[in-house]
């Protein structure tokens, strides 16, 4: 079966794609994988298998390697005599800034490339985490209480200490800062407003219990991953959540109650359906007495979450069976043709 | 001053994006203008200016004119001696789907052209009338109470009659209908779900005082337009409409009071800032007992609404003279490089 990887991207998350792409060959050697790599000049390249290492794009080895364009139904290879056409389904795993802002999925779906990952309103929803709060509300998913400060405000914050203070538009924890008392607050400030305009406050709560989920839609049906309960430092910083993204051994199931996990299924659900149709998400929850409330929606998890499937490739292969079509138009001139008739011409 | 006006697009919306870039032509006569027709199977075709007319496209004879595709920095056409490229701002003028929905913007942002419209996150936030909602709550802009249909929800609305029936991700009336009584209620579904599958209802107020602004910022200040009250049968069906993206005459202000303008601007200066930069976009509100309610965000208006400017190419020019850049990010390939060094390879 053939599958295009994406990964790259002009983005703070591009290094940890690349190291997503090299997990998730390994995971896949069932299909006939191709490597389309998008360089942080927007560049498309399309890449050896064998040469899939960190190393080749640290040293810029890439550069050396035959340029693709998107084009309608695939991608493009243009050669001395004629050009070539990489028209198989593509899956997105360019993290953060292009792949999951929705901007590649704007692309693929208006040159008409299949491809998994989450389309571009699911994008918008699951990338700021300020819509995903209203997004979540809507459906009657619980999150925690927030508030947002823009890079201009007056720096007060009313949530009481400790809290958590998050870039609006990043994953991977970059940018992320636990603030104990006021005089660290300056400080996180500055390092979340490198990243972006708009930062979310949210209460800290130590030792909360958290509980991560994947799955996926086909064919009417919810494949859910085993239920994970994350291993974690206090939380996780970018270097590490950086090794995270390479992880392919198996993880246990989580001891967890066969009640929380209906409950933990129920949340993901509403939120996967119907608009991340297309994409295997992984959703990261809390939990506070007794009641799930949703952390945030990964919509391209780290090396695509492959350790929480039983059968990785084969829940991959189902996904490529049953991706959403674009609904296609069929413009027809009626107004046109009537008003020019209208007029006499 | 060389500006190229994109129009079409796949969707409902395409011949009035023929109809406004034909009446964009005529009131920017001092720019050096360029077209590029976006056709419902997403090639792009360079027209020349001479054949804007809305037969050219109806009778298909833009088929037989340059191909261009969107790469880096602009526009490409291939010929049989090499490629030229169009190097120049854009104007997004595909109304509806490709161009509202945030496709296009995500593509002209891809590949480094600078553009008037919105950009993607602006896009989603006014294509889909739901997000609208959040939206303007969480700026503290009234909207209208509402409620939300599914395609597969059972079909009962607690709106009391009569109430309005809208798509949620389409413009100009399209799908629109006025439900006065029980039995009307399922045909204006029909109707509607044939455009999305997902419906507004809101209360319907006959009679209600409508104004339309528009406007832009750049540099730091806002440019407004006049506020009109338009002109309108009950409400206008798509047909109307659509002769109504032919507007190039100049309108009246509205005979409104100072109080009025002042909240009229308010509103949209919450709505504009900082989403919306380097779009020119028209806000229509209600007025209901002296309070401005936001009805819809028309961030690509029919024909610019040239007509509501004193000196419309003027405003487009300061436009284009303050167009947001994109952040770049540079990629430095620290974590990598730091994990090769520990591995020693």
């Amino acid at each position: 079966m053939k599958l295009a990887i994406l990964f790259g991207g002009a983005s703070f998350e591009h290094e940890i794609s690349i190291v997503s792409a090299i997990t998730v060959k390994e995971k896949l050697g069932a299909f006939d994988l191709s490597f389309i790599f998008c360089d942080q000049d927007h560049t498309f390249y399309r890449i050896d298998p064998s040469k899939m290492k960190a190393v080749t794009f640290s040293r810029g080895e890439h550069r050396k390697m035959p340029r693709l364009h998107m084009t309608n139904g695939g991608f493009e290879e243009k050669g001395l005599f004629g050009s070539k056409k990489y028209e198989m389904p593509v899956l997105n795993l360019i993290h953060g800034g292009d792949g999951e802002d929705g901007t590649i999925a704007a692309m693929l779906d208006f040159f008409g490339i299949p491809f998994i990952g989450p389309r571009k309103e699911a994008s918008m929803l699951s990338f700021d985490k300020h819509y995903t709060k209203w997004f979540a509300e809507s459906l009657g998913v619980k999150t925690l209480p927030y508030e947002i400060l823009r890079k201009d405000d007056k720096r007060s914050v009313s949530t009481p200490y400790p809290f958590i203070i998050k870039p609006a538009r990043l994953g991977s924890s970059i940018g992320v800062s636990v603030v104990r008392e006021a005089s660290e607050l300056d400080y996180a400030l500055d390092v979340a407003f490198e990243f972006d305009e708009v930062v979310l406050v949210e209460p800290f709560i130590a030792g909360v219990k958290e509980y991560n989920l994947a799955g996926f839609s086909a064919r009417g049906e919810i494949t859910y991953s085993i239920v994970e309960e994350p291993q974690k430092a206090e939380f996780l910083d970018f270097e590490k959540k950086y090794l995270d993204f390479s992880r392919s051994g198996k993880v246990e199931h989580a001891e967890v109650g066969d009640a929380l996990v209906a409950q933990l299924r129920e949340s993901f659900a509403k939120i996967y359906l119907p608009l991340f149709q297309g994409a295997l998400i992984r959703c990261d929850f809390f939990e506070i007495e007794g009641e799930v409330y949703l952390n945030e929606i990964n919509p391209i998890p780290g090396s695509m979450a492959n350790y929480l499937f039983d059968d990785f490739g084969g829940s991959i292969q189902k996904l490529l069976g049953a991706l959403p079509d674009k609904r296609s138009i069929r413009v027809q001139y009626d107004y046109i043709h009537s008003i020019s008739q209208a007029k006499g011409k």
